[in-house]
């Protein structure tokens, strides 16, 4: 039998799993250091219940399946999980609850490149009982502005808007039924040409006027406090606008508290988000010389998380690394400059097997010291066991003979320079700590 | 809708998934320790991939199902994927292959107390070429015992055999054609009553003679030294007993040089492994004041890896610990003894909005020191912080109001101790460090 992955399945080298590891823990660190607690959840749920918040398109790429008597489903993402959890155990759980979840979630779609049927996405989401403080918004771009900053990312801005301003004005435009359908329309803007996006407009049934407002409207531009006064200027009398001005306001100055600086966070009219389901703060984040990646980390407020389950009411505010993706686009693009990872700090190989012993207790010693050392462990020539060393890319080799055994002496190779020392077991264990 | 989870799948509140993703960083902090690279596979593979190898029962278990034109199923352990993986990209990996994987993974059983349906396993298995060195039979007991003892868990022996010693005792018996049979049912000599043990025995055929010789055999008890002695005396003159003999010696040996204590190892014949798959060394781990958790962490050696996939032959070695499974034993039993593991080190909590920027700063400062930290946000009382501080289990509080903000000297109270002073931000920085 031929042995073969999936088609839209990621499987990596041992090389890049541990760069594709390193990205996954600053991330799950990153979110612990900011008083996020982990959540695990499984990956398969009834299908009633990971379908009862889903839209057309999800219900067709949902893998789906019988067992027994029981419709069972593959998550297709992370939030309708976390709606299902906070409902089922809310009397357990201390609001405001925040919480993150990185794991691998399930789409059949069609495969193509860069699009995955099984990826990670790392989410955080604060949730409270009845109201949520609009600070938390401002929490969220100060998380992904460390995690971004801490991997070196590419230079990137997180795009900011709130959909109550759109609502509101097109409520004071009087087109307030238009809604939902100019929310979603706007949300193409950056993948649309331009006079493709005024005909769909056109359909919407706009006037030629209202289309102009619009228009000029969400190309407001400027510095965040140039955008701020350009819309108090406005003086447009609607709660909802003034509500979602005020909420940006806040968000943008407590976020810029919070460490994010004001390079890096800018208000963006034309962000709307497509969902329905986000109905304040949104986000998305973009590399300022890669716009072909596409956002890659988005998020926004909810009014109530868990309405399918549950009557409470359960505000949020969450955003999400779509991270198997950005490590593709990042590696196909000679992004992720790190530090050559190893599996091991140090290799040791012995000239033979009689001192596999004395191999095995140097090895213990420096784990106990936490030092990642392995041993090679192999009935071969001492050209093969170093061909092992340098394909492996260990930063130190230690080698151990009949005089080393003896003396206690072991010999150091530093695999970068070259140099060899031989140094006594304390000295190695300070080298390599 | 009622938010309900599937039965036999594991779901924790934030305070036990803290404990439990403590121990699963344990373990993958250990096996890269020993210098196992990290490997991530998919959990949906092809049908045909998985179900290669497996007998009746995994076949009746598994979650398959059709999307497409494609059989698909979810893995059902983390060695059928391996085997897949070091097939598909021998010509890229680096042999001696030494990989982690730590995944969930599937198996449709039905739904009983401590059986899971979706449960963590945690592998570790060396792979080589053609041969693979009798020594890295000797490593994997080292790196559970290493990962036992830093979890504090309960006293433990790692039970070792090699299935060659009791396969060549029947072939010096004359019984080789019922080798199979004979390993498959002491595999379960613990389980049953010995003369239900011993009845079918009898039914496998064996005389009354063989079958007293049998029993004796495994019986052979005593310090690991003795065991081998007393087999050693019994001078059975076939090459697969002998081979076992001495590959069953150095690892004992090596695993003592890899700093395993003699008293964590320990020689059982009567140890087999069920699965005709492991042809050497085989292990299984037990707590000794709780047998009925069953074995905690068992594998072994087997010749060949890929056979199914691949003409080259891949011997390995493997262990693997059943994690989710461990967890829930482990916590119905009043085992899992950490100190209190909390999301943050320090709650802020404010006496009014408008000291959120104060807040918000020092949170930064305290994450920049890598110090996980929380603000709480929410227009309520000063009272129902506190309730929340308490609730959520913080060790330290820092308390900003009128006075702290002026003067930056916060308020951090010992939430231990209830002892309470004021610092500057930089004492606040060494005091939670």
């Amino acid at each position: 039998m031929t042995a073969r992955t999936l088609q839209g399945f990621m499987e990596l080298l041992p090389q890049e799993q541990l760069v594709f590891n390193h990205l996954k823990s600053v991330i799950a660190h990153t979110y612990e250091l900011f008083g996020y607690a982990p959540l695990d959840t499984p990956v398969l749920e009834l299908a009633e219940v990971l379908l009862s918040k889903s839209g057309g398109e999800t219900e067709k790429q949902i893998y789906e399946f019988k067992k027994g008597d029981t419709d069972l489903a593959m998550r297709f993402d992370l939030t309708v999980p976390l709606a299902k959890y906070t409902a089922l155990y809310a009397n357990d759980l201390t609001f405001p609850f925040k919480r993150y979840q990185i794991g691998k979630v399930y789409r059949g779609e069609r495969p193509q490149k860069g699009r995955f049927r099984e990826f990670y996405q790392c989410d955080i989401d604060v949730i409270d009982r009845d109201n949520l403080d609009i600070v938390y918004d401002a929490e969220l771009p100060a998380v992904i502005y460390t995690i971004f900053s801490q991997l070196k990312l590419p230079s990137f801005k997180i795009y900011i808007n709130n959909r109550k301003l759109l609502s509101g004005y097109l409520e004071a435009l009087g087109i307030a039924d238009k809604t939902t359908d100019v929310l979603r329309l706007v949300d193409k803007i950056k993948k649309l040409p331009e006079e493709v996006f005024l005909a769909e407009l056109k359909d919407l049934g706009l006037s030629e006027d209202q289309n102009n407002q619009l228009l000029k409207f969400i190309k407001i531009n400027g510095l965040n406090n140039e955008i701020i006064a350009k819309l108090k200027e406005l003086n447009i009398n609607n709660q909802n606008f003034n509500d979602g001005l005020n909420e940006l306001k806040t968000v943008v100055e407590q976020a810029i508290a919070f460490g994010v600086p004001a390079d890096n966070i800018q208000i963006d009219l034309s962000i709307t988000r497509g969902l329905d389901y986000y109905t304040g703060t949104v986000y998305e984040t973009f590399f300022d010389d890669y716009p072909q990646f596409g956002s890659v980390c988005s998020g926004g407020r909810y009014d109530n998380l868990s309405s399918v389950f549950s009557n409470q009411k359960l505000p949020g505010v969450g955003i999400s690394i779509g991270l198997t993706r950005l490590f593709d686009q990042l590696k196909d693009n000679n992004l992720l400059q790190f530090p050559a990872l190893t599996p091991n700090k140090a290799l040791i190989i012995t000239q033979a097997a009689e001192f596999d012993s004395t191999a095995a207790q140097l090895a213990s010693q420096l784990r106990q010291n936490d030092i990642a050392a392995d041993v090679m462990h192999r009935n071969c020539k001492f050209k093969k066991k170093m061909e092992y060393a340098n394909k492996i890319g260990v930063p130190y080799l230690i080698i151990i003979g009949e005089e080393e055994a003896q003396s206690g002496m072991f010999a150091v190779k530093n695999m970068t320079s070259g140099e060899q020392t031989k140094l006594p077991k304390e000295d190695i264990i300070k080298l390599l700590a």
